[in-house]
């Protein structure tokens, strides 16, 4: 389930991300302190041994987490990753990837949120893929 | 200036990487414990606000500590992502990013690297971007 | 509730650390991948303002999701901490710390753990105080 | 060498730490955006196996780095740690650890610091022992 006014709002923002239309992720579902974004299995995601590529899954995980920060964040302001700490747990090829960001604090410049990654494969079965923790900053929007 | 050898070794494993070709990455330099990746500026690593992605930031500092690790590891081994840490100093736009991996400490399982992320101007002015710390874990290699 | 054979494992490896006890940390219980701990306020683990100290937050959870670690660890193996990251979510003087450790992820070398600390206060009152991410590694003991 | 003003803004805060006071740290140099604290080995600072306690170096780090820190923000601010990751990267006993924090960028709400943990033996022997990325914030002194 996802709130459509939150939902619009994290849309504004994700459009305008050149790089996550680029890899073809979406974003799933929105609710106060928690968003769900899919990245599906393509050749632009993955590393040497065709299994989705680390850096694909941070980008995910990063933007999965910041967007959920973004539903608590005061409006007027954006967020700004300060600095995030990954841990990759398995590798998969195929069927698409789930981040799944959630707020563990709000405090008045920072907020605190974690992210799981997980894969879900052609019949929905579900796996551990990896594990962020992540900063962000409270930032005035400019755009 | 760059080790012909072990420039062959991580190209073979890099033209292999989908997600970095498909950004427009490439391997600058390479020499025992240091690698070097570039990144040009293009609407395929941008987020919202057009500067350069954090999750591209993130992969570029990745590949370039991974092999950077590679080039310490034994023939016939890999290595693969066990987590990394990232903080974010500075947004850009335009121009070019390079990630600059080192290897800190080769163990028999595992390898501790740390990636500066810099951005070059039209110019060639440099500024800091982004500072990585790394875990890596060498395995067989299996393609 | 707390798994005797377990604890017993726990315990033989926690009074030799000279550290812990110093401190004057306990452990609270023991169940399979998951271990807590406490830390109750002294002199001996303040900061410069008299809040628990960020050291001690930190080697608690530690401890917390390192013995978390040795409950799944194979018998004969110690684990040792590869890495950590933590972050500070509010201070607190007084009460009791506690630190519970959780496995995410067993592997054949590596081990994923979180834990959380929260405060307790002298009625009770339980608030979050940090978070942290691990990685363990299973090693041969050696006493 | 040490910068007599500075040192003694940094030793102002470090005589009210309980808990480095207790463990025996003490602050050997401190230049601007740099500060090296030293802990001496003893039963206070051990694990199972004798050697220094993970908690030990993260809290030795993290001192360290915090005070770097404190020696670029403004007059009349403290900083506080935000988090911090630390690699482990050798084990060792006796003689003395020395933690050498460092500031990588100064923002205006936020600094960035590293810190490298190394083991003296008695001969004046150094090994790396730990290393760190932390992310500090400024905040309006309290004592």
């Amino acid at each position: 389930m996802t709130h459509p006014k939150l939902h619009a709002r994290i849309d504004a923002s994700f459009v305008r991300q050149g790089m996550m239309q680029h890899l073809g992720a979406r974003i799933v579902a929105v609710a106060p302190g928690k968003v769900e974004v899919a990245l599906p299995y393509s050749e632009r995601v993955t590393q040497q041994q065709g299994g989705y590529h680390g850096g694909a899954m941070g980008a995910l995980a990063d933007i999965a987490a910041g967007y959920a920060g973004l539903t608590v964040a005061p409006e007027g302001q954006e967020v700004t990753t300060v600095e995030y700490k990954i841990n990759f747990l398995a590798a998969f090829q195929g069927g698409e990837l789930r981040a799944r960001g959630h707020v563990v604090r709000v405090g008045k410049r920072l907020i605190i949120t974690t992210a799981e990654v997980v894969h879900l494969d052609d019949d929905g079965g579900e796996s551990p893929c990896a594990l962020m923790q992540q900063t962000l900053a409270t930032v005035n929007k400019t755009y």
